[in-house]
Parts: C-alpha cells; sequence; structure tokens
C-alpha cells in the first residue's frame, strides 16, 4: 500500500501533536509513514497567508489549543526557547536523511526537543543534540545539510506541497486526497479503512458554486 | 451559571457544524447559550486576515472537512446556492429579536436554511422563510433589520468579539476564556466541566516568549 506523506515544518507544534499520533495510526492499518520537511513560512509566503502566531489574538490561542490537545493525548507539550524560530538547519538535516526509518527516527528526536520539552532545535548544537539522539552520524547530517542539493530538496517539498494543494502544516497526502491539521487525525483514519464519507457530486457541486459577494479586502467592522 | 456566549456568523459552514452540537452540549453542563450574530468579514478586514474560502487550495479543503465533520456529527449538509454569500440581513435580523428562547429558534432555522439543505438566507426571500419556520414575526423583524440600532449592535457585537480576541467564527466565550472552532467543543465541555488542563504557569511563559525570527511577508519558498 502506498505511503502517507506527511508534509511538517518543526515551526509548527500542531505538526508535533499529529506526529505523536501519526505513526501508530498509519501501522494500525498497515500504512508506512514518509516525513517530507518544507518550510512552511514558504507555504504563507507563497499563498499571501499568516501564520497562527503571525496574528496577535491567534498566538495566545495558539498555546492554549495546543496545550490541550496535547493533554488529550497525553504527550509532552512545552514551548521552545523561542517561537517562531528559524526551522531550516533542522528541515535540512532532515531531508538529508535518505532512509525513511531512520529519517522518522530524526523527526521524532527533533520534534521532541521542539515542542517535547527539549532544548529547541535552531542553533547547530541543539539540532546536534537531536541527531545524536536519533542515533545518526551526526558530522555527515551537518554536512549534508549545508550541500546545494539538500537545500534544493527542502525548496522542492516546499513547492511540491504547494502543487499538491497544501496551505500550511501538518498535511497528510494518501491516494490522492489531502488532509490538514491534527484535528484531521479521525478523517485520515477514516479514509485508510475505506470510510471516507465523501460525496463525489456534492463536492463537484460545491466546486462550482458561485460567489455572490466578494470581500474588500480593506474593510473592516466599522464598514458594515 | 453564565452563559456560553456563541459568537458566529451564517457564512461560516464550521459555526453551522458547532451550532448543531452547542446547545445540547451546554445544557448537559446547566449552562444557557448566547448566540452573539457578527460579521465574519469585519473579523478579518480588522486583522488583515484572509477567510478560508478567499484562499484557494482552502476553499476546496474546506468543503470536504465540513462534509466529513458533519458525517461524523449525523447532521445534514450542502452546500448553499452561492458562497460566500451576503449574510448581513440574516444577521440583523437574529440582531433584532430580543429573547434568546426565541433568538435561538431563528438561528437555527437561518443556519438550517444556510447549510443544512434549504434554500439559502441572503435574498428577504430566503429571509422571509427562515423567520417564518422559527415561527417569529416576519415582517415586525425585517422592519426591525433595517433600523439603526440593529445595524450597530452587529457593528458592535463585532468590535466586541475583537475586543475579547476572536479571531474568526465560530467562537465560544465563557468564565473569561474563548474556544475557536467546531473541534474545541471537547475541550470547551472540558472548562464547563471543570476539567480545562491549561497550565497558567506554562501560558505566562508562552507569553513572554522571545521570537527568534520574523518571517518578511513578501517571502515564497524561492526564498529558502
Amino acid at each position: 500500500m502506498t505511503p502517507i506523506r506527511f508534509l511538517f515544518d518543526y515551526i509548527s507544534p500542531y505538526a508535533y501533536l499529529a506526529w505523536t499520533q501519526l505513526e501508530a495510526l498509519a501501522a494500525k492499518q498497515g500504512r508506512d509513514v514518509h516525513p517530507v520537511p518544507v518550510l512552511f513560512g514558504g507555504i504563507l509566503g507563497a499563498l499571501g497567508t499568516l501564520g497562527p502566531a503571525e496574528v496577535p489574538p491567534k498566538r495566545d490561542y495558539l498555546f492554549k489549543h495546543t496545550s490541550r490537545i496535547a493533554h488529550r493525548f497525553g504527550v509532552p507539550f512545552a514551548a521552545p526557547p523561542s517561537h517562531p524560530f528559524n526551522p531550516l538547519l533542522a528541515l535540512r538535516v532532515t531531508a538529508a536523511v535518505t532512509s525513511w526509518a531512520e529519517r522518522r527516527r530524526l523527526v521524532s528526536a527533533l520534534f521532541a526537543a521542539a515542542w517535547g520539552g527539549g532544548g529547541g532545535v535552531e542553533t547547530e548544537t541543539q539540532v546536534r543534540s537531536a541527531i545524536d539522539t536519533a542515533g545518526l552520524d551526526v558530522t555527515a547530517l551537518l554536512e549534508a545539510a549545508n550541500t546545494a542539493p539538500v537545500k534544493e530538496a527542502v525548496r522542492k517539498a516546499t513547492d511540491e506541497a504547494l502543487g499538491a494543494g497544501a496551505f500550511g502544516v501538518p498535511t497528510f497526502l494518501v491516494d490522492g486526497e489531502l488532509f490538514f491539521g491534527v484535528d484531521s487525525l479521525g478523517h485520515l483514519e477514516a479514509i485508510l479503512r475505506g470510510q471516507d464519507p465523501l460525496d463525489p457530486v456534492a463536492l463537484a457541486h460545491w466546486r462550482q458554486l458561485p460567489a455572490s459577494v466578494t470581500r474588500k479586502k480593506s474593510e473592516g467592522p466599522g464598514k458594515i
């Protein structure tokens, strides 16, 4: 069976939370997981949208919401040393790992360092420590992360994510369907079980639905 | 016990889905629900953010996601005649109803017309039909909707939503806490039961967390 492609960025606590559940969920349905690092900021930039941490009231809610989800999942959760942080080195060392099993180990170690109460994943020292925890070759991966092909791999994965219709992280791709967000894990599981309730006729109807109003992007509440 | 304030706009299928669950959830915890119509477009405008239907890949996902949630909830779900549509008349007739019990009946009727397979809630004919279904005075409410105080009430509710930290719909306000989105109903229920797991120390820490990187809003994936 085809694997589930997990598009993520370490910057996202929602991606961390999804990762804590995904491997077990996939294994139960006999699926493999291929984690693909992408630059969330690149997706936002291409779509002209803002990340939740960039909208002040959303930033405040973000931590409450993700803390509550972590509690439901029963997984460790704590803020990294800073946020937003620069995830590029962590994304690149991840992309440098070619074995999927080894890459999954590194993703777990880096996510634990970012959101599971570890020391962060921004500096070389922090990333080095996570690679070590994953039992992988620290020197080789840090060197590889600095090469043009690995940098290009993250760029290309981000472009491919956009091409596949992704608008944020975490995004799950499987059997031609895209699921977004940690709250979609149940829907992902349903499709893996062959129980997706989506009605193609209703979907086709929605896709050709006219808009009867367009918002002026500048209007505020005073303009009602 | 204080009521749950439900901030919503008929334009949002997520708000509809939340509404189908909220009254029963609240009743189980001995709470009343006060539905407060706000203009989602006004919130987006004030924050400089985009609604999901305004980002093409999100628009496509929106219908799939909400259809799947509707299936889980076992509630009727169908696209309205057009989307986005102008919700103002529907919001204003709702704000014109002063009895909370009557207002809840009207909200149910208008949401059913918008997303439950009814005929829509944009035109006067459509709104008239929903008021009639709710057993309320069609002529009086349509007249009231056109008065300055009722128009002002929707404007003011939108401003107050922003003041309370809302960044979208549906938003639930209860006992000084804000919950966002249909996927937060479980968290809302937990707090009503006195089982909110939020750690005030961790939250205070998050609020003073430094950012170690700021995204240039213009950068795209080619800039990695």
